[in-house]
């Protein structure tokens, strides 16, 4: 048996398409874009297509577009917006994030706090980890400078209402423009796990940034972007010789960013095809879960929810006991997202959506992707079936 | 006629080695290294053996490196040791820099000197680019904080006397420890393009924190390294799920660093030989450009220089004319580093030597490689001269 991979959107392997765009750009076309002869000009100029590629993907323009080392550096350079904004004099400003927001996130709102004195808030979410309308409400105010909300969630694939936020913000806008306030309101968006299933365009969603990773597309990791509207102002976290608008120095990544818009380009054309492709692996997996015995608990928004994502919980099992019996078995999933932070503790995400410590301990994730077909997705249900009724006997036999 | 390249310190193409031991992390092995199930682990095992062999490249141990995504990013987390020193108090910090430095240095000081209220200091360098040591002493106070001089320049070539400026350091350090002045000093390097022909022993080069850069050595670009010692306290510039050592966030490039390790083993191998290589190349160089009717003149250290830098002045040419004539002929060289912030600028490295404005105009920067043998060598030496003896005429006869 060959293993079945169900942890994808903790990392999903590279697509053909964006490996062969890149390798040219490691080897004859390894010049410095920045170089003044004409084979290097050549480099920048597909380089510069290729952040158009990526830009236009998401409703945007290249110079709206600062290329970044991955997902987590982008949403460090979006957070900088609070220390560039002018404010009212005196005032702290305030961070919004969603109590579900990764720890990408949830650091860098830290960080930036410490360095300008900002009070982070977080917005509660309803169980299904949809943002709680009302609260967002409530924890706005004339002084919030940055909200941060992400498109879709990690572990639960939840999908936020962006453009709903966008519209309330706007009032926020609105009324400050009448009352004088020139404190600026930012709204940031984390979507790197959203391009994977959604048709992306940032005027429709209203944000005025957003965070895109390569690595979650089947793109190169490493590499992600950060758009931004004219009107907000960043710092640099990374200074130098004053690549990508100044804002990120360092000799561009150029085979990533090939990878990148290589990948994005594949998306593009399938994106339809893949959402109803993995709806119906979802509905399968879930076929097969819901026959065991004890009764899992699907995780995440029904309706508003990535056509992958497939976090479930089985309540009196303990997952990270699961996770190793399946390993066993050559089936891969996890128990949240895949980073050092999440050593040992329990996932931030399910205690932000409610679940009692018994949930949480039983909660897997499981998130589809291009190594997935009817054949292993059924066969993975069915394994993970037989380990959980297995270990709820083993569990019930010791007590 | 096929090209000739002769700008490697801006660029150089990827080692067949380093490409290949990347590829499987881009497929198969493409998991994230912090996922809990078996085949993650292994690519978290390979991972870290790989950083083992990038840090004991240097003589260092790998618990003493973080992964950076470039050298420019390596060099901004090494500045913010400024920011995370404790001080004596009310001082404000200093930090010399030498005034050859690349611009990611100057860039970086000038940003955490924004940050702290730090004071930067160049230090000056005689006509070679060797730093004065008496311009040194008297620049460095008790509140001298960071000192950062690179181990080779980029633009020259020469290799700076590290050791004996850690000894000074070391004394200075010596002072405070008996005066009881608490603020430390640290002494970083940027050894991004030493690293291709020197062999770099942190402890023998006496430097607290170490800058090295894979794509100057035939391994991937975005991919660098800062070593540091135990006793430096840095700030993440990015935080997140607390990847390398909770100094540098993100999901960790894996390929990257497998071909970054891979380009350091074949390096070491190749080190004395490629030494010896390139000096025979650089005298076969010098030798066709001494026959020039414009005479050259040689620029950087000549006992003290990166053995494939060839960096050469003809007063009275336009340099940067220079390098499309040379272009027409497919002969690539630049008049000085390679980044957006040295577009239409004078060469800082030039002025800082003290050459005049007609000396930097007609200043190319040579620097040999992988794509280089006697004959291209020879042939460029030709092309060269007989361009540069073209334009002398044409000039002449212009006025």
């Amino acid at each position: 048996m060959s293993m079945i991979y169900l942890d994808h959107a903790a990392a999903t392997p590279m697509s053909r398409k964006a490996l062969l765009a890149m390798e040219p750009y490691f080897s004859e076309q390894f010049f410095n874009p920045s170089s003044p002869y004409l084979p290097a000009k050549h480099v920048r100029d597909n380089y510069e297509y290729a952040k158009k590629t990526i830009a236009h993907s998401i409703g945007a323009k290249s110079a709206d577009l600062v290329i970044t080392a991955g997902a987590t550096e982008s949403i460090n350079l979006a957070f900088t917006s609070v220390k560039a904004a002018e404010l009212e004099p005196d005032i702290l400003p305030e961070i919004l994030i969603l109590s579900t927001e990764h720890s990408a996130v949830v650091s860098a709102a830290a960080s930036v706090a410490r360095e300008t004195g900002a009070v982070v808030k977080e917005i509660a979410v309803d169980r299904t980890g949809l943002i709680d309308l009302v609260d967002f409400r409530n924890k706005l105010s004339d002084k919030t400078v940055l909200v941060s909300v992400s498109l879709a969630n990690n572990e639960l694939g939840t999908i936020e209402p962006l453009s709903e936020i966008a519209r309330i913000i706007a009032e926020e806008r609105n009324n400050r423009l009448k009352s004088g306030n020139i404190t600026p309101i930012y709204l940031h968006s984390d979507a790197s796990q959203a391009l994977n299933l959604m048709d992306i365009s940032v005027a429709r969603l209203g944000v005025d940034m957003l965070t895109i990773n390569a690595a979650k597309i089947g793109g190169p990791k490493a590499v992600g972007a950060l758009y931004f509207a004219h009107e907000v102002k960043l710092q640099p976290i990374i200074a130098g010789g004053g690549q990508e608008l100044g804002l990120r120095s360092g000799t561009e990544n150029v085979p990533g960013v090939m990878g990148f818009a290589a990948a994005v380009e594949e998306l593009k054309t399938h994106l339809s095809g893949n959402r109803k492709k993995y709806q119906a692996l979802v509905t399968i997996l879930k076929n097969e879960l819901s026959k065991c015995q004890v009764e899992p608990i699907f995780l995440g928004n029904k309706k508003h929810q990535l056509a992958n994502f497939c976090p479930v919980c089985f309540p009196g099992i303990d997952a990270e006991r699961l996770v190793f019996l399946l390993e066993d078995q050559e089936v891969y999933v996890s128990t949240g997202a895949a980073c050092a932070a999440n050593k040992g503790t329990a996932s931030r995400v399910l205690t932000a959506i409610g679940l009692n410590d018994q949930e949480i301990a039983g909660s897997l994730r499981i998130s589809l992707g291009v190594l997935n077909d009817e054949q292993n997705v059924r066969l993975s249900g069915q394994i993970i079936r037989e380990t959980v009724e297995k270990e709820a006997k083993r569990v019930k036999n010791e007590y």
